[in-house]
């Protein structure tokens, strides 16, 4: 009854309900606890978002903020009694300004237009993920998303210069800027980036772009210990111009994604840690010194294999035994799958003990570890095939992390599937002023509730 | 007689008062409104700050942080009732981590230290301006400090992976983090990076630091036009592996600092804007490829001159003539010197328009325009000699920037100098939640009250 009263409101062409509102609204990717909203918003505008949130404040209406739903956290998935706010038409590139090489989208701009609009305007836009089709601009910017590049450019957050937030009770916030520098005042879009809408609703962003760089190189290596991998990681950082990925997969999850994806080694057996390594440079001279660098390294006796990939294809190739998870996945079934950060120092001994403890209190359980070792965030998959042991792993896992000051989650965020294990990552007083800064921005809790806080 | 109850409550030797005051506390570098403080805190660690800042807290006592005092904005000099809290005494490295390549500081330890100990231990800390032997870590954090290679590294927030706050009423936010990712949970350290102590005391920081490089090369050229300037931005951008430094000088402001620092000319009375140009490399081929680059650029025209540093001296002199403004500043008598931040495209406009307008309404006024290019950072010094109307030339030129969406300070912040021109760069809105958050955070208005809003 009183959504009714509400809806009247609003023109009917900007929400759906019932049995208009189809299966993209009712998960995301982490594909648990679908549930279907009772209506779907779609504002078209900043200028609708401000009004259907007003609304939604006054009357105590809870809303769950949607762009491409492609999280694993749940942060994007209905609780019952949430509407659904959906960004999806708020898709539009702005404004590109070429001098101050920056691109202005809306909120639901799918990363791979921002992508090709960049590029078809000669610039580069670092940051890039899997879900590039289907994740949207204020997603991005939400969960301040990773990706291979992070050594490099930073996260999300490194890359938004300016923003337009909408707050719980309709408020517009118009943090603007296309600055590199712009130290006037508080820098409110920090609120907005990584906070899961629990905040504020982005609806318009402001990336920094960056030149293209003609050459682009891409190894395979292989070191037999993890010792080595971290003196890689160095030796890379001093001697070549730029380090723009450094992956790393340990040997099992090397043989595996191998296995699973089909794909012929192009190392030729070689046992060890094997690291995809990016390079760029803008001198005729890179490629030369890209291969100068690992040959130096290999009669060092760092490397005991090196591979520079030489075209598009072998690229590729690489690339797919890294992201050979997503074949690996549905195979190991119910499984924990973890992204999370550890202190590079740490980071042997730590993944050690967890194999062990894992290994100990699930005799069946299997176990692959690959990642973002130049960020210290690594991926771990770990599962027995049962889907009762899941949450068990992941309590295991978890509770280690406090004892190394690590992430729960590097990458993928909170929502609310890690909420019960945020504490292994932050004290009492660091959840008290989360909660606080919840309070001040969203009094009435209408917004993302129970998201992170 | 309050005052005295609360000092009982602390070890006398963790404050002084009268007398035992000295020169130090009163004022920051803007040489403006010194106050001398009742009482000056001085803690050694950050239970000292909490302490002292609960005690106050409860007493509502007034404190302001200082650190090196080197500011511009009057954020650190003390107002009338204030007690200062100098945070001089946490001056410590505690420590550096090789493999995750940080650096944890305590928030009173100089820059200049900060720098030599990265260096000691084989690594770069990139953060660097005129008052590294002067400014404190807890400083640089708080002012969200910019420098000369904002370019290539971001401003102090980029570098910031962690650190520990006390808020104003004594609460402890250990916000520790050595991870280049971290998604768990709201990034409380952002509340604390360039909010210039409003909203917390940090104590304790972790900066990440960078691997050295063996080529420097810097380079000073000349372009005939402002479009020039932003094509040779842009070309450098694309051709050169990394601009460390991009710092523009208009062509008065070379003229001038020549005259004033009585360095001989190194471009031989070549006139026109002056470029100065860093870059970096690992390569034994990046010096070439540096000759290469500029020689191809003037080639095209596009330089009228380039001298590539040849020695270390050349390199100082080349930043001798860029940091002549500390020679100018005292010539030019009372004026206003300002650190604005305007959109590339619209750079050349706001500045011609800006200086004309400036002429109209002082006949007599001298100008002066150089700074950071690639980050759309400029300074302007504009002056009549005359203390009455240095007011008036702020006030022009604060109004002139609320139609570039520009910053009225891209780097030195608001404090209480600039805050009456804060609405020139942000909306009401804005300014709303600023309160908001100062409000939530700090309730009694204890703590650097009324700096930035």
């Amino acid at each position: 009854m009183q959504n009714q009263t509400l809806l009247e409101q609003l023109d009917s062409e900007l929400w759906l309900r019932g049995s208009e509102i189809g299966d993209r609204y009712v998960v995301d990717w982490s594909a648990t606890n679908a549930c279907k909203p009772d209506v779907v918003l779609r504002p078209r505008n900043t200028e609708d978002v401000a009004a259907m949130l007003n609304l939604c404040h006054a009357a105590g209406q809870a809303v769950v903020v949607q762009g491409g739903l492609t999280g694993l956290a749940g942060g994007a998935t209905p609780q019952p009694g949430e509407w659904a706010l959906s960004m999806e038409r708020l898709n539009r590139v702005v404004e590109i300004d070429s001098a101050a090489m920056t691109i202005t989208v809306a909120a639901g701009t799918p990363l791979e237009s921002i992508q090709t609009a960049a590029d078809e305007a000669g610039f580069r836009f670092p940051l890039d993920l899997g879900a590039r089709g289907s994740c949207l601009a204020g997603g991005l910017v939400s969960t301040n998303a990773g990706g291979n590049q992070v050594i490099q450019f930073g996260m999300t957050r490194a890359l938004v210069l300016g923003l337009v937030a909408v707050l719980a009770d309709g408020t517009v916030i118009p943090a603007r800027n296309k600055l590199l520098k712009n130290n006037s005042g508080f820098d409110l879009k920090q609120l907005f980036i990584g906070t899961e809408g629990a905040l504020g609703v982005v609806t318009e962003v402001t990336f920094r772009l960056f030149p293209q760089k003609p050459y682009l190189g891409t190894a395979l290596c292989v070191v037999e210990s993890f010792a080595g991998v971290v003196s890689l990681l160095q030796k890379m950082g001093r001697e070549l111009e730029v380090v723009s990925s450094f992956e790393v997969m340990w040997p099992d999850y090397y043989r595996e994604a191998l296995r699973a994806t089909g794909i012929n080694d192009p190392l030729a057996g070689e046992q060890g840690y094997c690291a995809l390594i990016e390079t760029e440079g803008a001198s005729e001279t890179a490629a030369e010194h890209f291969l100068a660098t690992l040959s130096k390294a290999m009669d060092e006796g760092l490397l005991l294999n090196a591979l520079i990939a030489q075209s598009s294809a072998d690229v590729d190739t690489f690339w797919a035994i890294r992201d050979g998870i997503a074949e690996l996945l549905p195979e190991y079934g119910p499984a924990a799958n973890f992204d999370i950060g550890i202190p590079i120092a740490l980071m042997e001994r730590f993944i050690n003990e967890t194999l062990q403890e894992l290994k100990l209190a699930f005799p069946d359980c299997r176990m692959l570890v690959f990642g973002h070792l130049g960020d210290g965030n690594l991926h771990l998959l770990a599962g027995t095939g049962r889907e009762q042991d899941v949450r068990a792993i992941y309590d295991l896992v978890y509770r280690k992390i406090a004892g190394v000051e690590g992430a729960i989650s590097a990458e993928h965020g909170i929502g609310v599937l890690k909420k019960e294990w945020l504490a292994h990552s932050r004290g009492a007083a660091e959840l008290a002023l989360m909660r606080s800064l919840k309070s001040a921005l969203d009094p009435a809790g209408i917004l993302n509730p129970g998201r992170v806080v």
